[in-house]
C-alpha cells in the first residue's frame, strides 16, 4: 500500500496556530514525508487578512479569501478549521463537512459547546473530524482516550490545560508573586492575553474538560453544568498553606465516576506533592488518566503555542491521510455524539476532601465553636493548624485558622461555612479548596 | 463500517503478562466491545503447562499445547507472543508471521536482538507486528514515536524505562537506603527478580532504548553499540552529593543526535531537580521526547506488571483488528527495518557533561592537581564542593572532592582520570557520572 501523489489541504484561519501550520507544511514537507510516508501539500489559506501569512513568507499564490474555493476543488481532501471561535468557525466545520470534506480542528471552545452536534454532522456525512490540537496542545493526549487506553474502564482524569494559569501558579509557589503580579509578568512573556479572563477564570480548562470527559466516560458532557472556579480570587496566604500541609496549588480539571454520576469540576485545587502533575511548572500542561488496568498514566507537554499544536494538527493530517483516523472514527465507540447523556453532579453532590482556612479572632474557644459547626454538619476534621497572624491579612487582626476534612459533600462543606462565617470573631470570608487525593490504582 | 462477528485471537504463553491479557479478554469482553467497536474472542491459549491459567480460573477449553493448531485455524487473526526470551519466541513470531498471522509481542529483549529481522517477515508477508507493550508497559508510548509525534524530526529521549531501578534508586535518595537495602527491600516487594542481573545492570532499559532508537530517528540500532551502566555500583555518597548540587540520579536510557553521529547510552545519571523526570518515583517509568515542532512532551505510567502490559497488548490487538495498525504499519517509514544504519558514537566520543567524584588525601595542593590534570584534557570545570568526610568511606580517611564539568568528551575525562588516580593521595578509583541537561527546545 502507498499514497499515490500528494494529500491536498486547506488552512482556514492563519493566525498564531494557522500561521504555524502552515510553515510546518511548506517548510518541513520532505520531512514530514520521510517520516510519515504522506505528502502533504498546502493548497490554499483562506483568510480575510494575510498580514501574519505574510510575515511568516508564506507564498501569496496560495492565498485565498473564499472557502468555496477550496470546497468545490475536488483535490482538497482536508481542511484545517484554525479560526477560532464558535460562530464562524462552527459554520466554516459545517461547510466544509456538507461538502464531504474531513476536518482538522484545534478549536476546543467550539468542540464545548457544539462538539456532538458536528461529530454526528461527520459522521452523517460519512468522513471524519479529529481534534487532538484541542486539549493539551501537541501533546498526543486526545489519543490517549480514543486509542491507546481503549482497553480500560477509565474511572478518572485530572488535568493540568491552562498553561496561563499554571505559569501564574507557578510564580504564585515558587517565587511568592501575588496572583497580580504573577500575571502581569504572564501578560509581559506573552503567556497571558490583555484580557485574561477565559484562562483565569477556569473556563478554557472547562471546555477542555468538556471534550476529555466524553471521550472518557463514552457520554455525552454538558458544558454548562460543569462548576467552574478560576485562579483569580486565589490567596498567596492559601497557596503557602498548601506548601506547609504536604500540597501545591494546582487548577485541575477533575473528572471521576462518583456514585451517583459524574464529578467534573474545575478549580484550584490542592494536590499532594507525592503527585507528579504537582511537579509541572510554568506553561507546560499534563493529563493524569487512571485506567482500570493500566493504572496511572500521565502525559505532559506544551499545551499552547503555534508550533506545538500545530505538531498536533499535522499528526491528525497524517492520520487521515494514511486512513488511520476514518477507521478509528467510525469504528470506535468513545465518540461524544454516540454516547447517552450522563447524571453530572452539582457542586453540592460532589463528594472530595477539603481545605478550610478561616480567619478569625484570637480568643479563647473560636476554635471549638468552628468544630462544633463541622461536626453539626456531619464533617469529620483530618486535621487542623493555627498560625501566628502574617503580616498582609485582610480585613484586620486575626489568626488564620486551617481545617482538612475527610471526604465529604461539598454542598455540607460549604452550608457549615456559611453558619460558621456569621460568627461573632469570624474576620472573613472563609476559603474552601479541594484537596485532590491520590485516585486509587486497582490494577 | 464495522467488524462483523468476533475478531478470534491466540495468545502464546501464559505468564505473568499472558495471564493478565487473558483475564481482560475474558472479564472485560463487553467492555472493550463498548469501548472500542472490536468484540475480541480469546480462542486458544497456547502453552506447555497451564499451572498459572487455572490459577486465574481460565476456561480449561481454550488451552492448547500446539502453535500449529491456531495457526491452521483460519478464524484465528492475531497471535500474542507473550512467552519471553529470545529463542522460542522468536521461532514463535517466525511461524505466525509466515503463517500470515499478524502478531502483538512485549518482548524487548527479541526486538532489540532481532527486531529487524522480525519487522521485514512482517512486511514481507504482508502482515503486522505490533509491539506496544514492549517499552513502559501500559502507558502508550511507541504509539508517540509511530503516530503522534509524525509531525517533528526527534531530537532527543530521555527514559527512566525499568521500574526497578527507579524503586530502588528511589529508596536511595527518598530514604537513604543503600544500594544492596534497597534491592533487597525491591526483592521483598516483588519489584525485584532473585537475580536482578537483567535490570540492575541496565540491560534491560538498553532494549528498550534500542527499539525506541529506531522508531526516533528512523535508523537500524545495535544494541551491542550501546555503552550501558548499570546501578549496581551506586554509592549512596553519590547520591547524596546529587541532592546537594540541584539533581537526582536516574538510571536513564538517553538518545540525542550529536555532530558525527548517535548519542545512546545506559547510565545512572544526574538529573536536574527542574526536570519532570527527576520527580517519577517508586516503580513508575517515564520518556521525555523532544521534537523539533512540539518541543518537549512526556508520557509517564506503569512499565512493568501484568495488567498494565496487558493493557497496551490489548491496545495493539484493537488497532489491528479495527485496520488502523496495518495501513500505518504499512505505510509510515519510522520502522526499524527500514532505515538505513547510524553511526553510534563510543563512550568515547560521546560530549556530555559530567560530575567528578574522588576521594583524597586531606593536604594542600591536592584540589591544584586534579584541576591541572582536568585542564592538561582539555575538560572545562563547571563547579568544585570539597566536604568533610562521611564517615562510611571505603578505603580509609580522605576527604571526598566533587567536581563538575562543562559539556566535555568522555573519553578525555576517562583519560584525565586515569592519570588523577594514579596521583599518590588520591585514596579510591574517581566515580564518573553523566549530567543530562535539559534537552534544549527549539519551537
Amino acid at each position: 500500500m502507498g499514497i499515490a501523489g500528494s494529500f491536498k489541504v486547506a488552512l482556514a484561519g492563519c493566525g498564531t496556530v494557522g500561521g504555524a501550520v502552515a510553515k510546518i507544511l511548506v517548510r518541513d514537507r520532505e520531512l514530514i514525508k520521510s517520516r510519515s510516508g504522506v505528502d502533504l501539500e498546502l493548497k490554499y489559506i483562506i483568510d480575510i487578512r494575510f498580514d501574519h501569512a505574510k510575515e511568516l513568507g508564506l507564498d501569496p499564490g496560495l492565498f485565498q479569501t473564499d472557502l468555496e474555493t477550496a470546497l468545490k476543488d475536488p483535490e482538497i481532501q482536508c481542511v484545517m478549521e484554525l479560526i477560532g471561535g464558535t460562530t464562524l468557525a462552527r459554520e466554516v466545520i459545517r461547510r466544509c463537512l456538507l461538502a464531504k470534506k474531513p476536518v482538522v480542528t484545534a478549536n476546543k471552545a467550539l468542540l464545548a459547546h457544539h462538539g456532538a452536534e458536528l461529530w454526528a454532522l461527520a459522521r452523517r456525512e460519512g468522513v471524519s473530524l479529529a481534534f487532538e490540537a484541542s486539549c493539551g496542545g501537541g501533546i498526543p493526549l486526545i489519543r490517549a482516550f480514543y486509542d491507546g487506553l481503549l482497553a480500560n474502564r477509565l474511572d478518572a482524569f485530572y488535568g493540568i490545560v491552562n498553561g496561563t494559569c499554571n505559569f501564574i501558579l507557578t510564580e504564585m509557589i515558587q517565587n511568592g508573586a501575588s496572583y497580580s503580579q504573577a500575571l502581569k509578568q504572564a501578560q509581559e512573556e506573552g503567556l497571558a492575553e490583555a484580557d485574561p479572563t477565559l484562562d483565569v477564570s477556569g473556563g478554557d480548562s472547562a471546555h477542555k474538560l468538556t471534550i476529555m470527559a466524553a471521550l472518557a466516560f463514552g457520554r455525552k458532557i454538558e458544558l454548562e453544568k460543569i462548576p467552574v472556579t478560576g485562579i483569580d480570587a486565589l490567596e498567596l496566604m492559601d497557596v503557602a498553606f498548601a506548601q506547609e500541609l504536604g500540597y501545591v496549588v494546582k487548577l485541575l480539571a477533575v473528572a471521576q465516576r462518583q456514585s451517583g454520576g459524574l464529578s467534573l469540576r474545575v478549580r484550584p485545587a490542592f494536590i499532594s506533592k507525592a503527585h507528579p502533575l504537582a511537579w509541572i511548572s510554568g506553561a507546560f500542561n499534563a493529563v493524569s488518566i487512571y485506567g482500570h488496568a493500566v493504572g496511572h498514566t500521565m502525559y505532559y507537554g506544551r499545551g499552547a503555542g503555534g508550533s506545538p499544536t500545530a505538531s498536533a494538527v499535522v499528526a491528525d493530517l497524517i492520520q487521515i491521510a494514511l486512513g488511520a483516523y476514518p477507521l478509528l472514527f467510525s469504528q470506535v465507540k468513545v465518540w461524544p455524539d454516540l454516547g447517552e447523556e450522563e447524571v453530572q453532579l452539582g457542586p453540592d453532590q460532589i463528594t472530595s476532601r477539603f481545605y478550610i482556612r478561616t480567619v478569625m479572632q484570637d480568643t479563647p474557644g473560636m476554635f471549638a465553636q468552628m468544630s462544633a459547626i463541622l461536626s453539626k454538619h456531619g464533617i469529620s476534621i483530618s486535621s487542623a493548624l493555627q498560625k501566628e497572624p502574617p503580616e498582609d491579612i485582610p480585613g484586620g487582626t486575626g489568626v488564620p485558622v486551617v481545617v482538612t476534612t475527610h471526604t465529604t459533600q461539598e454542598g455540607l462543606v460549604r452550608r457549615a461555612l456559611e453558619e460558621f462565617d456569621k460568627t461573632p470573631g469570624v474576620r472573613q470570608k472563609s476559603v474552601l479548596i479541594d484537596i485532590i487525593d491520590e485516585h486509587p490504582e486497582r490494577i
